[in-house]
Order: C-alpha cells, then sequence, then structure tokens
C-alpha cells in the first residue's frame, strides 16, 4: 500500500460522507452475484454532498461510476472535477466487465479519494496506488472495521483466493444423523429446518456428495426463508452419475442446472467452484465429503443444529477425520449458540414447496456457529 | 386432603411470616443428609413472632419442634397455647428418629397450622389430617410453589419413592468420550470440568459401572467446588470386583466406603440408594450404565457436556437405547443452555487433589441440561 493511513488529514466531512456511504452500500434487496457492497460519495470543496451512488451487482456499473455520473446528470461533464470521493473500498484497478473505476476517478478530475477497505482482491487491487501516481490524495481505512463487516464473507473469500465453506450439520446430541435402520424425518425441529433454509438463503452455493444425492434425493432449495437474489447453486461432488429420477437431475424452477463437479478433491472443487463466481459454499452433506473438506483444512465455519434427541445407534454425524489421539483433536471456538425454539418467526407448519410434510418436532434446538482454530 | 387451600383465610401476617420461614429454611451451609429444607415461624392472635426454628439435617429436630422449643425457653410451657404455626411444609405425622411434629404441635396447644407444601413424603404424610382431627384449624399451599422449589429434588423423590437420576455426559461436539485409542484427556475444558465439581457437590451419590472403574479408575470426589456437606457417596454398579489398586477401592479421605451395588439391575441398585438414604444420584459413566438407567426409564435428568472439539472415531458418549427407527427416538426438552468459558469463577488452574493435572483446553463449552419428554 502506497497510500496513507487514517489520520488528522481526514475532514469531519469525509467521515460523515463515509457512513453515509456505508448506509448507500448495505441497501436492501441487492443481487450482489460475486461482487461485494460499494458505496460512493461525492464532496465538494466545502465538504457539501455533490452526488451519491452505490453498487446494485455483477454486472451492473461500480459505486463510483454510479456517482460520477450522477454528478454529470446533475451539473454537467466538469461536475467532479477537483471533487473528494469518498468510497467504501479501494477503488479497482482492473478492466472487467466494467472499466477501472481508478482511472474513471482520475479522468473526472478527482482530486481526492477517501477509501474505507484496501481492496482485498488480489487481481482488482492497485487502485490508490493508481490514484497516488496519478496525484490524486490518497487515504485508507477510514472507518475499514464497517466496511470489511459489511462485506465479511466476500473479503475473506478474497483473502483465500477460494469460496469461503460453512459446514453445516444436523444431528442428534449424540452425533447421529439418523436411526439405525435409516429413518430421520425428523430429527431436528421444524424452526431448526427453517433456519437452515435461511443459512442456504445466505449462501450462493451448496453442496453435497453423490451419496447424499442418491440416499436423500435432497431438493436443496430455499423454501422457508425469504430470498431476494436467485437461489443458490445447487453442487453434486463426486464422480458418481445423478440419478435421472433425483430432485438434483433436473433444473430447478428457476432453469438452474445442478453443477456436478465430477472429483473426490476438495480443493478441486473449490476452483471450479470459484471460476462459476461462487463465494460461499454450503456444505450440506454427508459425513464423509465433508471429512474431506476438514482433512483438507478447507472448513472456514461450522453451524452444528444440535437436537435434544438420543438415538443410541446409526450413521455418525461426523466422518473419519483422521484423528487417532486425542492430542490430535480437531478444536474449535464457540462464536454463536442460539435457541430455535417452536414459533421462532418463520418456522413453517405446512409442507415445503417439494411436498414433504415440513411439521415435525417442536422441541427446542440448539444452534453452534463454530470456527476452526488455527494451528499456532 | 382434608385440609383447606390457601385462600382468603390467610391473614397477610401469616404470608408475611411464611416468607421468613422460607428464609429460614434456606439457611446456608446445613447439611441436610436425606431431608428437606423446613422453616417454622410461631405467631400469636395479634400476628407477631412468638418464635421461630428451622430443620437442620437429618438427626436434628424438625423444624416446628426447634420453634416449640424455642417459645418455651423464652415464655414457658404454656408459650404456644392458642399460637399460630405457619410451616413451610406439613408437619410430619411419622414417628422416625423424632417424634411426629403434628401431634407435638397438638400438645402445645397450637390453635392453627399455616403450611406451604404437602408433605410428599409417602411415610410421613397424614399431618394436615392428625391437626385437622385434634381440631386444629389447618391451611395449606399458602406460597406453595416457593417451598416446592426450595427442595425440589428432594420433593421428587419423594413423589417417585426413589432417588432422582441426574445422567451426566461430556463428550466432543460428535458424541464421543475418547479418540480412537482411548484416550480423552481431555475433551471437555477446565471450565466444565470445575462444572462437573459442582454438579457432583449437588448430588448425594455419584455412580459408576465397574468397566468404568477398570478403564479410568475414577476418584469421584468434589475437589474444585464449594462442599458444605460430605462427600457425595461414590457407588459403583456390576458383578465385577473392583481391582484393589482402584482409587474407589480404598475409603476416601473422610474415611466413607465405595458402595459396590453387585447388580446390572437399575432398579435394584436404585431400591439399595434409596435404603441408604440417597436421594440425588449423578451417573458419570459409563455409555453402558447410563444406557440401561434410560431403558429402564430411570433418568430424570441430563446434563450434556458438549466440547467444540470432532474426533470423528471413538466410542460413543451414548449407548445401545434399543432405538431402531426415528419414531422411537428418545426425546428430549432442553430446560436451560450455558456457556462455560475459561475464566469461570472456581476454574482450577493446578492439579487436583489426586495428582491429576486440571489444566486442559481453554475453548468455551456448553452445558445443556435436558428432560425426558414423558410419552403422552
Amino acid at each position: 500500500m502506497t497510500t496513507a493511513t487514517a489520520g488528522p488529514t481526514v475532514r469531519p466531512a469525509e467521515t460523515d460522507a463515509m457512513r453515509r456511504a456505508l448506509e448507500l452500500a448495505a441497501t436492501d434487496g441487492l443481487v450482489l452475484g460475486p461482487n461485494p457492497r460499494v458505496g460512493c460519495v461525492l464532496l465538494d470543496a466545502d465538504g457539501a454532498t455533490i452526488a451519491e451512488g452505490f453498487h446494485r451487482g455483477a454486472g451492473t456499473p461500480h459505486a463510483e461510476t454510479v456517482a460520477l455520473a450522477n454528478a454529470r446528470a446533475a451539473a454537467g461533464p466538469d461536475a467532479a472535477r477537483g471533487a473528494t470521493a469518498v468510497v467504501t473500498l479501494e477503488p479497482c484497478a482492473h478492466t472487467g466487465r466494467t472499466g477501472p473505476c481508478a482511472q474513471a476517478l482520475v479522468d473526472a478530475g478527482v482530486g481526492r479519494v477517501v477509501f474505507a477497505q484496501p481492496d482485498p482482491n488480489l487481481v482488482a487491487t492497485g487502485g490508490g496506488a493508481l490514484l497516488h501516481a496519478a496525484g490524486v490524495d490518497v487515504v485508507g481505512g477510514v472507518l475499514g472495521d464497517e466496511a470489511r463487516t459489511l462485506n465479511a464473507v466476500w473479503t475473506r473469500a478474497m483473502e483465500l483466493g477460494r469460496p469461503v465453506v460453512t459446514w453445516k450439520v444436523a444431528a442428534s446430541l449424540d452425533g447421529r444423523t439418523a436411526a439405525a435402520d435409516g429413518t430421520s424425518r425428523w430429527i431436528t425441529s421444524a424452526a431448526a429446518r427453517a433456519d437452515v433454509h435461511r443459512l442456504r438463503a445466505s449462501c450462493d452455493t451448496v453442496l453435497v456428495g453423490t451419496g447424499t444425492v442418491a440416499a436423500d434425493d435432497p431438493s436443496l432449495t430455499v423454501r422457508d426463508a425469504d430470498l431476494t437474489g436467485p437461489q443458490p447453486l445447487r453442487a453434486v461432488m463426486g464422480r458418481r452419475e445423478l440419478p435421472p429420477s433425483s430432485r438434483l437431475a433436473v433444473p430447478a424452477d428457476d432453469g438452474t442446472e445442478t453443477l456436478h463437479l465430477r472429483t473426490h478433491d476438495p480443493r478441486e472443487a473449490l476452483e471450479a467452484l470459484w471460476a462459476a463466481d461462487r463465494r460461499h459454499v454450503l456444505l450440506e452433506g454427508g459425513a464423509t465429503l465433508a471429512a474431506a473438506f476438514w482433512r483438507a483444512g478447507l472448513v472456514d465455519e461450522m453451524v452444528a443444529y444440535v437436537a435434544p434427541v438420543l438415538l443410541g445407534a446409526g450413521p455418525a454425524a461426523v466422518g473419519d477425520l483422521g484423528i487417532t489421539t486425542i492430542a490430535g483433536a480437531a478444536r474449535l471456538d464457540v462464536v454463536d449458540v442460539a435457541l430455535l425454539a417452536a414459533g421462532t418467526p418463520g418456522t413453517p407448519g405446512t409442507a415445503g414447496a417439494d411436498g414433504r410434510a415440513d411439521a415435525g418436532p417442536t422441541e427446542t434446538n440448539v444452534r453452534l456457529t463454530l470456527r476452526p482454530r488455527k494451528e499456532s
């Protein structure tokens, strides 16, 4: 980074404008695809707002471009000359579906750029340096934590250079996903299952193994949660063919085909999903698939739904992790604990879209959100 | 019950006296043994306090007897004539180590008795009827819920006619109590293990199977928690002899011998423990023993310590419960969820009394308290 850090050079009007830019970035109902939330405010020399803009998602103009266009529409081609651009993310230096924003700001005659979060994108980064080289005054890190939080998963994915992986487990208190005879409807409560739909809706990909398709024939769609964008991509991993009669063998209601990743290597699967612009994969089953991701160090978060149910026998929720002795135990940190009780908002009482009865146990379930401990 | 329920006949001074009697009953530091907490206040005709008393535990006088003695000591043999006795528990009609309190109240000339909780003791009950038959005015149920709560486990045990059974499980998130090679120190955190000592201290008996003695050689003593009374009785169930070198084969520091229950029948074991004046048994292991209690319908509460640890292999925390299909799943209700974090008061950082290092993982553990759902 060749840019200065936030300090006494940042004016109160610029910090205020950054808060406004964060608000704009957080606009409800956007369909962002693989892109981050970004807001931009253009200020004149007195700190008054010239124009605003925010990014509406992949394939649409970036926040800076929108703000510049709004400024020109209001006050002519030189509207932004000498202005200060306040942006929640370091302007990009990359020509993708849109031109580089850093260059657009230079071309518009912007004199100063204040941004919040440095661009974690290995491809697009360099915008601050480009602006600096062009003689623009550049300050980064203003409300940087707030901006990072706004795009937490996207940021993590950019830093990792692969989709963030959340492993979902739903099991009995004794760690089983089905009874001895294989029956499993229902272990978790309706409220817990509704919460899984909310979790799915927060990811852009749902991934299972071919074994789970054969055994459970899941539909993997978001049914019982608000979904502002498209359904998450349904992905299946493994070399086996999908049974032609399986729910995942036919396109979803919106026409989207299931992505079949013909590999057993989690890293290859994530590369393919990254290439397909995926940022957040929900690992939904089965135990063997999840264990493969765990062993490869490719689980970033675990969400465990624990039902107050004992089975005493039946398939284990967690497969062989290659752990033989306690010193090798996989240790996590509890990030959050939530009780999912009957009557939780969004709890369904009727059959889901695929005809399954969604009623079921009413006991309070416990949701644990955990993060793997990094080796020290 | 031949006694009236609480109603308009109860004077405010009597309700106030009942609150005071509950306070007396709840006196800290009592060593109650198998007996309940009981408090008593004697009021004169104007509602002024004549004397107070409370029960200090098995082998000592009952609360009413103490209050009557205090009254006599202060104001002579007729001090309680025409008085109202306000007692947290229905006066007993049973001659045990002390005479029946109901008769003592009649003999003292008490004119009215107000009590809170009806005596759930199948042997001692009938005190209200005895008083009524003797011409004493009797009212029951005044602050009855508060009184029941004060002696919740004792009440439950009296109603069941056997000790209350709490099943403790400490396991990894995937329901395992050891790694594949049998090592298990430590899965749960130091804070969780300190909490187990508090749980032990709240029970009067700790029960394990002979298999656990052979495998783990536990000491089963309360080490890291305040203990006002004696150590819980250490009991072992099963026909195998205890290894002579095992910690349980020698008397505890206070000289108490381990009780060896030479049976595999949970009901027989509880009968023997009941005969030994035990009211609250903590089932500490192993999985087979706990499963036998569960299958016999003899688990009243479950306390599960869940460590944010994955093992993927190793012995299961819950043994075969005879459940083959999901419809037969054992369902419980979550009564309480607590996070046990490093730094929790009472967390040890040093070796315990038996020389074991008590340090260990520092991750936050989750404690679930559950109750089996009754068949409907």
